[in-house]
């Protein structure tokens, strides 16, 4: 059993403001949970129901672990239902990101936590550790981004910044993904930079769009007016690699 | 006023069940609903704010308007909040789609209407107004699919069939996404074929794997286990299309 006040306690770290006060935040679900276990995260407190702890006994300790039913699990977090766990990890240190080597992306508002963890996932399968976010983008501990990021958030680092103060000072190029600007099947990237995605309905704003240093596009041939901004960070990671490789 | 009984017909329209038995579904929200008052598709009925009247007026017949209020649209509709338009719509008829020309996605179970609707989307961009699906696939008219295809719906046809049978029969190269196969990157696609995308956890069944001619995969370069299904059709769509041009 898990007592009222500590369900209440873990309930509060689904809004930013406890979870900033606690530097805490809350990972949910079989993949998340086996994936922030084997990282260098700091797990603080682990529910999990006895058949995840029978299939996972290697990689759990005793001293952090309560076994819980199916529907204790969904009360603590945010899904509707859980069958297998929930962690209560420690956040990680923003420590300033070196982006000098290789390439990251930057996010100029992007508002949903969902595309943010789609975009975390897809910044790792295509090898990029690296994201830069203005203030305003969606909160990389939100539980929807933590969920959508299917893990990669214990491999790729977000660090948020005043956009367009960062990217003044970078002496890289950096890339903006627009609806119009050069075709993405013919742009020779550089060794390293960044490459800017702009909000879901503004794009990139006009102060952010005073640092871009290349215009790129994905080129279009049928009726659709845009493409959602995670599957678009996608198409552009593919091309940036294809044409690096 | 909507009248308590029109307001229950068109909720109920939520409903596969209903859709079916009325060949009636909902578009919701100002760019769906202009879309589909430009396209063939048939609006049977028609909820607007005075907003949406004033914009529009020249897409608008009275005969088949009713001004109405913020919250009695979102009250009719699957939307939190929709300030602006709700379309009553005839189904299209499913007639049978030529595929012998060109290019066509087909979806082995795809179950997320979220994710159908994204490919429709994805799918319009790239000019490929064909998709063949999996009895089992989403249904193309529940409002979340419509939702997320963000008007798409209108140029690109969704046709359910057996998807053994159906691939079974054709003439033409059957190129199936999977984890492990040639890298897209290099694979020299034929003028006209299919691709096959999987279910979201599944991938593509033992079923329709029988009926694969090439098995191609969108190279990895990082820690992530697997991409999102429409992030990947989107990858292989934009790989085709520059492989063609």
């Amino acid at each position: 059993m898990v007592s009222r006040t500590l369900t209440k306690f873990i309930k509060s770290l689904q809004l930013k403001k406890y979870r900033k006060l606690e530097q805490l935040f809350l990972v949910e679900g079989e993949k998340s949970v086996v994936e922030v276990l084997r990282s260098t995260f700091k797990v603080q407190q682990l529910f999990v129901t006895l058949e995840f702890q029978k299939q996972y006994q290697a990689l759990l300790s005793a001293n952090e672990l309560t076994v819980v039913s199916e529907r204790e699990l969904a009360s603590l977090g945010s899904f509707k239902s859980n069958n297998s766990a929930l962690a209560v990890v420690k956040m990680a240190k923003q420590v300033g990101l070196n982006v000098d080597q290789g390439f990251s992306i930057a996010l100029d508002s992007v508002n949903d936590p969902g595309n943010l963890g789609t975009i975390i996932r897809i910044a790792d399968w295509y090898g990029i550790d690296k994201i830069i976010a203005s203030k305003d983008t969606a909160d990389l501990y939100n539980p929807k981004v933590i969920s959508a990021s299917k893990g990669s958030f214990t491999r790729v680092r977000v660090h948020y910044v005043d956009l367009k103060t960062y990217l003044q000072k970078l002496d890289m190029p950096i890339y903006g993904a627009f609806i119009s600007g050069e075709s993405i099947h013919d742009v020779k990237f550089e060794e390293s930079g960044v490459i800017v995605m702009g909000n879901e309905s503004q794009g990139i704003s006009d102060e952010v769009n005073g640092c871009i240093s290349k215009r790129i596009s994905i080129p279009k041939f049928g009726g659709a007016e845009s493409l959602n901004v995670g599957v678009a960070t996608a198409v552009i990671c593919d091309n940036l690699k294809r044409s690096l490789t």
